[in-house]
């Protein structure tokens, strides 16, 4: 049994506390946060004591430490985590600033680190099943690809002002996808992007709707697109085109019901955001984790995939700026 | 090129009439219709001469009949035109009494007689589809079928007064589509019907909702399910389950237009009726009949068929109305 | 905290302790089992200890009791149990015998009596949702129901000689579906009854493939179809017919994959069994229980719905051997 | 009654040739073209006759011509025929160089001119489906659009030398697409493009594969995916995101066909190729030019369209070229 302690005890931080009590060989130890009715409330839950981010740290129980606290401590605190030799499970992104998070390359960069970063979307059941197709060469060779990824609806602009842009805020997931589909350095990045859903997120300086074009040297071609609301809950599909094929992940319904009446065939609701869509990988994660600190794995994401996502988030800037093409 | 004569020159005259004109090979020469205004706007619509029925049979240019008048002359017009030495093809059903139907067996039952009867769905395309891989051995032995009739909205009173019965008017179709896909004799009928979509079907002594179970001396199973009323358009499905897996035929709609709103994705409509979804049934219809009147091919479906289908008929009405099972 | 035992530690009673573990307010205390290495198994896995039945009952800590144990254990454990003042969720059947189920109503038959039986469809969540909008009027009011149940392989002969047969051993959930969904008393069955998939089973006085049609004293037909074997996993869907359109469950796939080649599209494969269709409802059967245990709420399903399935089940039995059709 | 004179008896011209047949009111006098072979041999399908394309365009009683011949003749022809007098349906492109396309735009780029340009898309069923629901508000305001056109297979490289390239031979019906369903002027153009296809086709100077994002003044974004070789038949979609949801037109299948096995539903092929695909487009097609030279419609497509089409391709190729931005 390997203890784990949490930092950040709100939305992301409160599921994954969960999945670390059910996750066997796991218990949750301590629950780090400053807001201390969020601490109380998760240790409460789940029979963990609530700690300050030193005892967390300096106890030798504690095997894992899941950084879940807000974004501009993540590179801070898994620095602090694996310098006192803590296998760290890190959420998304690992830092807003590209400059900084290539800082860390020393400590974090080495290929024994420990550091597994939270591109949840890898560990979804849909888009494991396409990249195991792919690499299995169903449809061939990987030509191109086409990554919609909308969100319900757009978030606060309080929580755009802070969020580094759509770019590393949202595209991020769908940069790391990107470069995990096409499995080779992308060399060229356009984007085009507009304010169409909310004027205030414009006055804001962001934009909410994008289309990006990532081409690599050997000529592959992945399409991003994204919006800030979609009318229609979570839109999160992937085709990759290849030369015998295609293949798809769709998105996922509430259910199977659908009604048949004089308009047709209606399906049920579509899932309508993350914690939905990605419960099963957020579990899936956790197992990935607790294999980490087994020592039965190596982090198949980490440090450096966090830090080419955000050079592409900041490309993709750049390219929407300028309305150029950004070469890498 | 043949010359065709059309007897009857309603709903479904016309469709003939405008296949026949589409036919390479097939000339419409004669409209035969006791409604001069209806024979005469076929005619005038077609380049067909309006003609009686005496003067069509007695024309030697004439290869060809379509009898497509009111069902109570469907037996004698097609007893008449093989006598004169045309080919025939017949409109459902051969007639509505099965003693009558019958006794025509010396002059129509004979393995040579052109007598095509039009059921239509033996030539639409998805029902095609499916029976080329049930015969292919796609989904290994047949073992059972469901087949899914239902009609968008009931006829009126009237007409169901006239009709024969549900079993005889509507499950006429299904019962030929079970004997086309079991491939076997049915040796027992059980119906199950109630009249729950129009009171006034039920005081006309009809039924217009039922489940039938045909069963074969091997022991494969047929589902039938028929209402009069679907709310949701045409319903004309086929699942046939085989020891390997299943084929199935679905309904077709109108586009392949889908609308994703914050209640999920809606398809547009189901296609309405049998003049939508068997056009191209129809059109194939006409290319046998053609066939057949060059020599080419005998009748896939004749005199024998509608009257094996009137008997499952017969048997159903029997077996709804005494609550019992039907041997055959 | 309540604290539950749990006869039997096979495969269903191993998901139902699970179940209990991360059920909030629920935990395994006793694992009730004759065969020693599964008891010890189960309760090395949960931290339950190993009991025998007299224990486990006579333990006033324990508030709840599960049997999971053989089927013809079900009806005594579950008088016991509630005769020490428990609450039970019993795995369905309740009996394979009619006549014996029915005598234990004065015991088990009151409205007040906790006696869950698990019924797990009720807990799908795709049938809720069809059940939900059939209950809103979202089709009108239904007509009829198609239930399609369709086992991936078929089991072991050894097994087919003591389930009890088909109708009580796997169309007796389709029953309770029935039961549910038309929510009248069925008046009549017909069942059409095959031994097609293996003759074994045949031998064994058995049958593997069927349509059963129920009918109820207001006209509602619901027509069921079983088979030992699919060929491409659990085929579990349900069609409700109303006056107004259809409301569906459909199939539910592995993921959302799919490949599209020169066939055309291809789906990833549907769920192969109950272990993973009906993993959610394993769930909410346990929330369920685990509300009646609180007193917020009487069980859902329970006594009168073993006994009402289990009379279907011997007139389907009865309609098969005969021919005719059974009054109920 | 109005006759018809069709310039070229390829595959395009005996398409148009049988629909002129099957189209009330039109009737196809004249074939023109200098293969005799071909020219006699549509004549005698159709009953027209052959002659030169002075007979046809001095005699008075032909209305329309249609314009089927090889793309350079486009221009020269339709001029002509526009001169003469005639209503003329050309086949796209207007022509494969911009400035001389657009130097007849004093002779063809009035408002009242009757020349139609066939840009076969845009009277598909589904893509008119879906233009309806976007022009009604059925979701919203448009945002962007994806547009996914994808050939089954490449065509010989000695086509591709004379096409114009990928972009003026292949994209030009989506560059018409996307501004038909954009409604407003393109300002920016990026291609990603790149061959991977078939490495002859890039030794050719063209490219095979292309990811184009087009940009609106208002910040509307589509994208539109090119390949020359699909895998799966004819991919021909369009996602169509508006503010409050999504409409979307779907490929075709043969049939309505699937098959249920251990790996999963297998539907049908798609489509192969527009012959099938658009087959109902261009009897579409022919009924509005009926109607045009009836004088109850203006061409809904013309010469503009053609060559803003034209312009875009241009722009298309000169960013895929240069690897920058084209700003029009």
């Amino acid at each position: 049994m390997h203890d784990i302690a949490i930092l950040g005890a709100g939305r992301i931080g409160r599921i994954h506390a969960k999945n670390v009590a059910s996750q066997p060989g796991l218990r949750l130890k301590y629950v780090v946060d400053p807001v201390a009715a969020a601490a109380d409330g998760l240790a409460g839950e789940t029979g963990a004591s609530v700690a300050d981010l030193e005892t967390a740290l300096n106890d030798p129980a504690v095997a894992g430490v899941i950084v879940a606290s807000s974004t501009d401590t993540h590179l801070d605190y898994s620095l602090k985590a694996i310098a006192a030799g803590k296998a760290v499970f890190c959420e998304k992104p690992i830092d807003q600033d590209l400059a900084r998070a290539r800082s860390a390359s020393g400590e974090l960069g080495g290929k024994g680190v420990k550091l597994f970063l939270g591109f949840n979307r890898r560990f979804d059941p849909n888009f494991q099943g396409l990249k195991a197709r792919l690499s299995a060469g169903v449809v061939g060779a990987l030509e191109t690809v086409h990554i919609t990824s909308h969100d319900p609806a757009p978030p606060p602009v309080s929580y755009v002002k802070v969020s580094g842009g759509l770019f590393k805020d949202m595209t991020i997931h769908d940069f790391d996808m990107a470069r995990w589909l096409l499995d080779e350095p992308v060399s060229e990045v356009f984007a085009a992007a507009s304010c169409l859903v909310d004027p205030a997120i414009g006055e804001a300086g962001d934009v909410d709707t994008a289309k990006i074009l990532l081409r690599t040297a050997s000529g592959k071609i992945c399409m991003i697109s994204n919006s800030r609301r979609s009318g229609y809950g979570y839109d999160q599909r992937i085709e990759a085109f290849g030369s015998k094929g295609l293949v798809r992940a769709d998105n996922v319904m509430e259910s199977t019901v659908s009604i048949w009446g004089e308009n047709g065939a209606a399906s049920d609701a579509f899932q309508n955001f993350f914690l939905d869509r990605y419960a099963e990988a957020y579990r899936r994660e956790m197992a990935h984790f607790a294999e980490i600190i087994r020592g039965e794995a190596l982090p198949s994401v980490g440090y450096v995939d966090g830090v080419e996502a955000l050079a592409l988030a900041e490309a993709a800037g750049l390219s929407a700026k300028t309305g150029q093409v950004v070469k890498l």
